[in-house]
């Protein structure tokens, strides 16, 4: 059922100091940035062949990654996102495994306007996983 | 210059739960644990549809990965590879801009056979890059 890596996302204290880091230091193209009010989050995207790098900003009093960077003020690895073709299926699958699906287990619309999940860290070797409707 | 992400790299402390909980909750490829006692670790691969993730368990006395287990025993994301045209042309420009180069300076041979260099999390948004000749 795992599809793509989908991104890798970098929560980072500053969005712009990242993009310049990654372009001018590894010759990287990225996108110009995006508020996400509702997902409390600024993002820009670093374009790979194959894949892309999401880095995301705080963004409001009520961000998602604040406690995040209080534990990482530098910045650091947030999460992976794989995609899948069944979200609804992945997610019983992955509860009659026992796996916990943050929040209410119902997917969201992410930030890129498909249903997603959030998965326990604890049960994914200490990373947080996210997975996208393909 | 920055071309393909290669891998993702999770460091666990077990390589058959890692490699049991992939396959059985994500439905995941996974290749057969391969012993690299040079590197200090023994590595699988989840064979992704367009790069892969690299589990990571310490092997050894000495596992360049062991300070890190010890931070995160549950296991968590330690680096990401991309990959470079020319390593030593990188290596140059990554100097000349100022980012701190690990070890000698000097590319090495890595886990995979082809030459690699290791850049300082603290000047990468808090990420340990691998950047590895293509």
């Amino acid at each position: 059922m795992l599809g793509r890596l989908n991104h890798v996302a970098i929560a980072v204290p500053d969005l712009a100091v990242a993009i310049a880091n990654y372009r001018d230091n590894l010759g990287a193209s990225v996108s110009a940035p995006q508020k996400e009010p509702e997902h409390g989050v600024t993002v820009a995207f670093v374009e790979l062949a194959n894949t892309k790098i999401e880095f995301l900003e705080p963004l409001g009093d009520e961000s998602p990654i604040a406690a995040f960077m209080e534990r990482n003020p530098q910045g650091g690895i947030h999460h992976i996102c794989y995609e899948v073709d069944d979200i609804f299926a992945a997610r019983d699958h992955l509860k009659a495994q026992g796996a916990r699906v943050l929040g209410s287990g119902e997917p969201k619309i992410g930030a890129h306007g498909k249903p997603v999940l959030f998965l326990h860290p604890k049960d994914f070797l200490g990373t947080l996983v996210e997975l996208e409707q393909a």
